[in-house]
């Protein structure tokens, strides 16, 4: 087995080399860049259909919909306002990589974005492996699927630097403690950021794009800045 | 790539393999062995703990709980009643393989069992690669996750014989369609059997524990008949 080895480490420095360039392109343009991951049917394209609805006069929002099969999530995307949407299907593989980004980035225009967010493919395990030069990692855990997910499945939690823990509405529905999923997720990742939502109530949702608007406002801080060196 | 890809090749024709070994060891013996797979959080433990509560006396259940991390689910199962129980930690892994289920299958005494439940990793795309010497992979979804999961994860619907519809008591709690997840499921595989249960309410658990104890039957009668041949 040790050439299988190998030649996934081989796999894995070519992605990172990939995801590096990505995120140099990003950067140069101060792009703040996201990548959404969780079980499948946790939500994250009902928190982007909101996202969008609440944001998309306000921000440029780029959105990257991956998925194994079907481009119904940027349909759905584009239904809800999204004007810079490009589907990515893996057509079976369990996660995206750098290169198929780079493939699809060529789509947009960056210099018209503020937000990228990359729609990962509903999976906890794989796409944790799989730097896609993003500013960092949000998963998004539901209330319906049980508070001991961190613990399942440590190497996301750990790899993210936001937990979004949606259909909030259906708390009392099942054993699902918010307490218990908030302790064994610091118990992975002290450092994770919270946030609570229900896309059918919209709790929780003005916390979520204000704290989108204060990234990009950020990067745009930064990109005057730059921008005042140069000259 | 064409490396990689002829190791991946040989990794599935060695597991194939393998799998191929184990039918043939749980054949023998006319254990009815599944394989089942779902989303993180969609009630796979949970329909294991209540078919242990009402099958326990009533046939030998042997059970292999898999995870990424913790022995979380294999510790429930023992408390529902499991007599043998043995959980599976893939430490990082995405889904189980043959090779781990022969490492663990050493530990039951196989001329007991009448049934073997597999639980897989929590993961819709990569356990339907890896056959483990199972009769059949029996698929559950629950109704938090929307019902357009049969397109989205094609693979699975597809090599799954059975689709276990759950969390049938929070129909109506989202857009979950129930008859469209059939249809979406029927677009994939027409011959799936279906069944639809919530472990909260109780619903639908007779008929699903009644498919098993006939399934077991079934084989229990086949293994009277190839002892009266070889008589």
């Amino acid at each position: 087995m040790k050439t299988r080895i190998s030649i996934q480490k081989k796999v894995l420095s070519e992605n990172d080399r990939l995801a590096q360039q990505i995120r140099e392109e990003l950067d140069n343009r101060s792009i703040v860049a996201l990548n959404l991951v969780s079980s499948p049917g946790a939500g994250k394209t009902s928190l982007l259909e909101e996202t969008l609805r609440e944001l998309s006069g306000k921000i440029n929002i780029g959105l990257i919909a991956g998925d194994v099969q079907t481009e119904n999530d940027a349909n759905r995307l584009l239904a809800a306002g999204g004007r810079r949407v490009m589907p990515l299907v893996t057509g079976g593989a369990c996660h995206l990589d750098a290169k198929m980004i780079t493939s699809v980035l060529v789509e947009f225009e960056l210099d018209q974005l503020d937000l990228l967010v990359i729609e990962n493919v509903g999976n906890l395990v794989c796409p944790a492996g799989y730097d896609l030069g993003e500013d960092m990692k949000v998963v998004l855990i539901s209330t319906t699927e049980g508070d001991d997910k961190p613990l399942k499945y440590p190497a996301m939690f750990r790899r993210s630097r936001v937990m979004v823990i949606n259909k909030i509405d259906l708390l009392g529905t099942s054993d699902f403690s918010l307490e218990q999923v908030k302790s064994n997720a610091a118990r992975i990742n002290p450092e994770l950021k919270i946030f609570e939502t229900s896309c059918r109530d919209g709790t929780g949702l003005e916390a979520w794009c204000s704290w989108l608007v204060g990234l990009v406002d950020k990067a745009a801080g930064l990109r005057k800045s730059k921008k005042l060196h140069q000259h």
